[in-house]
């Protein structure tokens, strides 16, 4: 039997839990990188669209959007010919920044021994 | 001029850098969800497909995979009839799934933030 209770525990391996959508959005293809970038202060939409090396236009729309209905990032248009739109993170999208900000510095650090396993895969898979 | 050195130097904001596709790897859809649960232990294939609610046995497999490649996941075949197929943790991989699972842990324990947010954004353009 379920105990009810159990439902309310927010679960990322829960395939329609909120919490695996917002993961989705926060690691998800450009969603990472725009608040890892956004991380190092506050972005108008072209500087962060060249510091995302790749990402089209209508995706990073699309992308901040995302991060800004769950509340990790703000969007602020500043008076001003033409209008100034900046992207900045709230204090919650800070936080999950930070965290991103770690996991992007260690796989950095460690892309050696990556390439290393890559090299040693290929060879035994692909020789 | 570009200093040749800067390019030795990895980055995830970079489109080419191995870096960017391994955080790929490691937070893609189904990517960050089997590292998070191998951080809890080994698996056999099809519990872990159990645990990662929702994801298709092609995807799972690919996902290991490119995990295994990546140095980040061993596949370990136990002599068995029939044969047990085990995934678990290489050390880098226990490193990142311990970067990830706080990730996670984070989005799970703000999820209520989230969703106030997420409200207020609906009403404000979709009320």
């Amino acid at each position: 039997m379920t105990d009810p209770a159990d439902e309310l525990i927010p679960s990322v391996f829960a395939r329609d839990c909120t919490s695996r959508h917002v993961m989705a959005d926060v690691t998800g293809k450009w969603g990472g990188l725009a608040l890892a970038a956004l991380h190092d202060g506050s972005y108008r939409f072209n500087a962060l669209r060249r510091r995302v090396d790749g990402v089209s236009e209508k995706m990073l729309a699309q992308t901040l959007q995302a991060l800004e209905r769950d509340g990790l990032v703000v969007r602020e248009v500043q008076a001003a010919i033409p209008p100034r739109v900046e992207y900045s993170l709230t204090p919650l999208g800070t936080r999950v920044a930070g965290k991103l900000k770690e996991l992007i510095d260690l796989l950095e650090s460690e892309i050696g021994q990556v390439r290393v396993a890559q090299a040693a895969y290929d060879d035994r898979f692909h020789p």
